[in-house]
């Protein structure tokens, strides 16, 4: 007998057309605790509904309701773009209700989508901030009006709809595709010859295309992507680059400018290369991709050192203490690197994403998940005061986390992006399955061939270095594993359920384990997780002659609170490794003993080192949970 | 016979009451030359011409004649703020009119007074922006208005024309008052308790006081200045200290927020403060004039690490590379610490005087008078694009100098600056005649016993370190001489006309020479001025293991024309000290032999050095003249 084996599409943002690897979505993965499954209940019990109240009470929800009984303006609340963070927000329960099938949170989206729907204009066209009676015209104000952007946003949660519930009749689709065909009509090859001020249309159309199978919505995607660089975009203070028009994607060799705009466009732009087998565009972005990881990127994988325009700086500009690295930015270069690692399937790309991942996603959202980090800081200079927790923070650059923004972009893109995790964990090809992101989880998969590949990582990762890989199926096929850049002295031992185990020193990369499994074989990979000091290249002038300390893909930083006092007179001893006990990292700091002079620069600088005491360290994601402190990743060493 | 002894008012902005020294007027003190002399002259060819026609064409000058004739808002251009660029060129030229006596420069002063005059209101309120039929009301947004700001400037134009041109009909003095009796009206003990959004009118007030006599003015001010701190303006993204409205004056440690604001306040705060005898007050602002200086101030005597909000970061908080390090910021830097001077007479306010004029003041303007920077940064990291000299910038942050900004505060900033410099070169006291700023001058005055000084200052300074003053008047008094605090090993000579010469070295701090003068007597102050090289407080993290170069007074610079490379990877030899030769400054430059090795973070660096060779460095204030160039202040040493 031979049966037809049909694959699902998977339940996965980012479903490409080609490419070395391809995604494994909800039902393929499934994470069952650890690290990241705690971060997703406490989005699932918390944050979700932290958003839908504050949506609500903001007014930016009713702002659709507004627009749907014809009385917008009036009464309009929030700024020109918070339509999207209903949208993320959509995208966000979307994401959950394919995770765990909740038929509460199924009658939210449900409501929310009819609030939106009803807004929408005959002709397609849906934003509560332009174009009704009294208010700015349609596209009037390309630059800064984000209603393209909002758009994309529309399409994503659009897209993670039709993904997690084929054929729902909620009609987000509809609107999504009256909204894409409007913009088709308005921009396409013989409409305007724009773009939007801030990327992100470009990523919604390539998916909403994906998904539909509407080719126009791709073309629309390219046009978008290849009018960049053309300058239709005003000139503004911070120059064109702000919104990536001063140089086109394919000729650029750097992101820059806007960090969230920059990932968005490059994330898009991936898309449309892949699916137009345009391998010219895919190199332009690979060296993009390479240059800002080299030499714009900051240890925690944060992005963008610029307050002021949100962006990123030139080469080696990475200001700790002024580091942006909004949590949307990570996002978006998680977004970017994922389909880099789908298309070349580079290990690379998953290393910059684990980085990103434990450093800027899980430092955004507070232990509870009702306060955020809009912006991460990687030095805290002066102690923040406390937040109150029924206020909406004006200040982006908060030194403690705020439940809401006046823009409040963050915590929808934290939501979405815990919501859809499983689909980052894994992906497969005609060989077998690759591991990218260690956390425990139940896998189950069909290769092309018609071979089931079934699993269970069972992993405390990465409080310990273990991850421990049982198959539940049986029969031949190839396990890849990610050894992260960090991990010089890997191991990986083969533990079959009968017979002698093996095991084998691996370097940083992938690693091919190839075997006829049977049930309960295992594979377990030993991942160095001693604490190390690390050094930055010497082109990083803001912190030179400093160290910082990372355990596994984690980064410590020094907290006042442990240091008992202000970090700014520490300094760390670099002649022995940094220790674990009992739980936590140690380090011996001393307290440089400094005076003011009257003025701070002279022909020498000699001051006495007090004695060193031993400090424990701090995930940073775990920083700024025991109320306001001084913090610093980066400590000057003694040597 | 005995000679009733009257001092005229000395021609020079600010002149307080009381204070243990007394400034010397245009009149007292005229410069003759030298590095002063020469952009006093750029200043009065180049300059003011340049700013009035920029006025024109900018339709900034013509937003006058709109309110004039009544059809505002239409056609009316520039920022909110326009208004004072007119009132800071009005001061400018009234401060060069009574430098030089310029007959077309005084028919240009009358024809601008008359345009502005003409839009004035009836019952005083004058601005271009606000309070027309279809503008918004008066007063309607002190936050960010200007209105109060603009009106400050006005006075202190006002102030320039009577100190120099006492009665003059002109009619400013009339509008002046006008103006400033509508804004004690509005804003009186029994009138709105309000401040405005950019500290000035505090400045304006108290010297328009001290003008006219009137104390109501100076009542006003010491209103605004109280009430500073009580969060009367809205909470912003930057917060309150944005505009200094988080605490008060009196209670504040150290200078915050935007960092233009943040030095007029404090300078209008010290003249408050010493017409009203308020020794708490005086107290309060030397405790933050000593923090800001200590902490919080570029080795290049420039304020304002942020961009986002051109503001002062925390303590320590100086990334070079992101330096905003505002011109305006500098000329407020120094209008806070002359006045300070004047009360407390310590010279090291006249050290950071002279630190700034030559590394902010001198900075910002090009060698023709006619570009400038807005922004002064100790890093430029990537070459900037050649300036169209037609354009308007809307970048402040420039690589190269423009001719003109969408905010131009700084081209008449600079322009005032230079015009009023001769008054900030000396001030006498009861013993004689204090010299704070070494330039080639002509000095005569009065003591109050009615002793004349008469002496001539001749220097090639900072090229040569010798200052010489020679005696014009017989009669015993007292040089007072400033050693600069990075004068470690200074020495005064004194070659009497007749007799044996004796000299003595001197210590930083003031040196004082009491005399009996003969005519052409000499005091000769030989300053070190061997390059040297200065160590950052090790607090200031972003420069920490680097030098900076220093020359007298002058802060030197890498320019990468100079290097033939960019300056990322320029380390320099400090093992001898730098050299001078052919009358440029010399240092041992090794590059850096760097490579990308995809992730910046490691746990070893290892990279070799070449060769280092023989560089020439420029003073700070001439970088950027040569054409698009990275340039580097502080540089990595190799020890």
């Amino acid at each position: 007998m031979t049966m037809q084996i049909t694959t699902p599409a998977p339940q996965a943002p980012a479903i490409p057309g080609r490419g070395r690897l391809r995604p494994l979505g909800q039902h393929e993965v499934r994470i069952t605790g650890g690290f990241w499954g705690e971060r997703q209940d406490v989005n699932a019990r918390n944050t979700l509904a932290h958003i839908g109240g504050r949506l609500e009470s903001e007014g930016w929800l009713p702002n659709f309701d507004l627009a749907a009984a014809g009385t917008l303006p009036t009464g309009r609340r929030g700024r020109e773009f918070s339509d999207s963070e209903t949208y993320k927000y959509l995208e966000a329960l979307a994401w959950e209700i394919g995770r765990t099938d909740d038929a509460e949170l199924d009658k939210t989206f449900r409501a929310v989508v009819a609030r939106v729907a009803a807004a929408q204009d005959s002709d397609g066209y849906l934003n509560t901030n332009f174009g009704h009676p009294g208010q700015e015209p349609r596209w009037s104000n390309l630059e800064w009006g984000h209603e393209l952007y909002c758009l994309g946003h529309l399409f994503q949660a659009a897209v993670a709809r039709e993904r997690t519930r084929p054929g729902a009749d909620d009609g987000l689709l509809p609107v999504a595709r009256a909204a894409a065909d409007l913009v088709c009509r308005e921009f396409g090859p013989d409409g305007r010859s724009a773009i939007c001020g801030h990327a992100e249309i470009e990523l919604g159309l390539a998916e909403l295309s994906r998904v539909t199978g509407d080719e126009r919505y791709l073309a629309q995607a390219r046009l978008f992507v290849e009018r960049h660089g053309r300058g239709t975009l005003r000139d503004i203070e911070w120059g064109r680059e702000y919104y990536q028009d001063d140089v086109s994607v394919r000729e650029a060799e750097v992101l820059r400018g806007h960090a969230v705009r920059a990932n968005y466009l490059a994330a898009g732009s991936v898309d449309v290369a892949v699916e137009s087998h345009d391998d010219e565009l895919l190199n332009a972005l690979r060296r993009q991709w390479s240059r800002t990881v080299a030499r714009r990127t900051y240890i925690t994988g944060g992005q963008g050192s610029h307050h002021q325009d949100e962006a990123f700086g030139f080469d080696w500009e990475l200001p700790p203490d002024r580091a942006y690295s909004e949590t949307c930015a990570g996002v978006g270069s998680i977004m970017f690197s994922w389909r880099m690692l789908l298309n070349d399937g580079d290990p690379r790309y998953a290393d910059l994403i684990e980085r990103t991942l434990y450093n800027v996603v899980a430092t955004s959202p507070s232990a509870d998940g009702r306060a955020f980090f809009y912006a991460n800081t990687l030095h805290q200079r002066e102690a923040g005061a406390p937040v109150d927790p029924s206020a909406t923070s004006p200040r982006a650059g908060s030194a403690l986390r705020a439940p809401w923004f006046d823009v409040s972009c963050c915590p929808p893109n934290v939501a979405r992006t815990l919501a859809s995790l499983d689909a980052y964990v894994a992906t497969a090809d005609d060989t077998g399955v690759q591991l990218h992101q260690y956390v425990p989880a139940s896998i189950t998969t069909t290769l092309p061939d018609g071979r089931v590949v079934a699993f269970d990582v069972e992993t405390d990762y990465p409080r310990d270095g273990r991850v421990r890989v049982v198959a539940r199926s049986e029969g031949e096929w190839t396990l890849g594993l990610r050894v992260p850049s960090w991990a010089s002295s890997a191991m990986v031992r083969i533990e079959p359920a009968a017979g002698d185990a093996e095991e084998r020193t691996v370097s940083p990369g992938q690693v091919d384990v190839k075997r006829v499994f049977a049930a309960g074989d295992a594979v377990i990979l030993d991942l160095p997780m001693q604490p190390r000091f690390t050094r930055p290249d010497t082109r990083i002038d803001a912190v030179r002659s400093s160290v910082a300390v990372e355990r596994g893909p984690e980064v410590l930083a020094l907290e006042s609170v442990d240091l008992g006092g202000d970090v700014s007179d520490a300094v760390v001893d670099v002649s022995s490794p940094p220790a674990e006990r009992d739980g936590r990292v140690w380090v011996r700091i001393a307290q440089r003993v400094s005076t003011d002079t009257g003025w701070p620069y002279r022909s020498t600088t000699d001051e006495p080192l007090a004695d060193g005491v031993e400090v424990p360290l701090v995930a940073y994601h775990e920083w700024g949970e025991r109320g306001p402190s001084t913090m610093r990743i980066w400590i000057p060493s003694a040597e």
